[in-house]
């Protein structure tokens, strides 16, 4: 697999394989798909790929990837401003989105803090959240949507300890079991924690 | 996931999406792996692309793809000229570089000859392969070196026709039980083909 008979297929491959979860033998088969489609296409793929480094903008309120200075759901009236879900990354939004279920207003983070990974709070865009909490006089409640481990937790305290004394609600995602999911196959943290959080019945 | 907070980044995912095997959520988990990586390596990325509609050249004698106007193996005068394997894609040809097992050259069809697909043998570039074996005044061994179905079959056949006036040596792929195989899970037709086709044994 070593000898690619040209340096423009192989430059490709690797361009491809470079992509997380897509090995040699796959982009090889991507690259060589590619190139039985007509030009148009292949160039119309590449500058789909540029487009990314060249035509994406970052929301100025909430650094959500957007088309223009304001994304769609900052510039949306229709939405409760005073409800800011803070969230990891751009897919995060897309999942809560996706829900349906609500109609509050976002933060994206742009990632986590991880000493392991180099990350610390000033690589985040928490100043900007404390600014905005700080506009809103208080007067808006923050929830912490992050993710449940180590990384997302101390993220969260972080958070929590700069905006705590601006006033703000601060909430944070329900965690318990899935709906549907099967006592048995829990684990004993959530298990646990299920029944110290227990709701009030409502048939 | 219809809801795409910006239009570029709908735009790379329906792109990524086009490749095969690459469902929408792959897509948009490549995309957003992308936007992550610095500029620069963005546009590299699209760069490579471009370049399999701008840099490929095809070699003129064997229609492998190539950096030149002939491709390393044609050129090279140390492989057997007299021998030309005849394949279906630029993949077939690597595989078969990778065995070690090969000192040829190559003939790629760029296909197979396939109705259903609107493949005839006018798409393909057997005028070429007949061409090579006139040059030579027949005195050369092709190998059909074809898949087994039943458009591999007919391919052989049509090609096979359109030679034997000139009297070179055809040849096809052994067929029979891989190396290692068990007899017990063995489809029939490769059995009973193996036996027909049994060889001396050699120990």
């Amino acid at each position: 697999m070593n000898d690619f008979p040209s340096k423009t297929l192989q430059m490709a491959v690797e361009a491809i394989s470079s992509l997380p979860g897509v090995g040699t033998r796959s982009a090889l088969r991507l690259a060589l798909h590619l190139l039985r489609q007509p030009k148009e296409q292949i160039h119309h793929f590449s500058e789909a790929i540029a487009a990314l480094a060249d035509d994406i903008h970052y929301c100025s309120v909430c650094s959500m990837v957007s088309d223009g200075d304001i994304c769609s759901i900052c510039a949306d009236s229709s939405r409760d401003h005073s409800t800011i879900c803070v969230v990891e990354s751009v897919r995060d939004v897309m999942s809560i989105e996706a829900t349906g279920q609500y109609k509050g207003v976002y933060h994206v983070l742009g990632g986590i803090i991880s000493p392991i990974d180099g990350m610390g709070p000033s690589d985040l865009t928490i100043a900007s959240l404390v600014e905005r909490v700080k506009e809103a006089k208080g007067d808006v409640e923050v929830i912490l949507a992050l993710s449940g481990d180590v990384e997302g937790e101390t993220t969260s305290f972080y958070i929590y300890r700069q905006i705590e004394a601006l006033g703000p609600k601060v909430s944070t995602l329900a965690r318990g079991l899935g709906f549907g999911d099967d006592l048995e196959y829990a684990d004993s943290i959530t298990l646990g924690r299920s029944i110290l959080n227990r709701q009030i019945f409502k048939p």
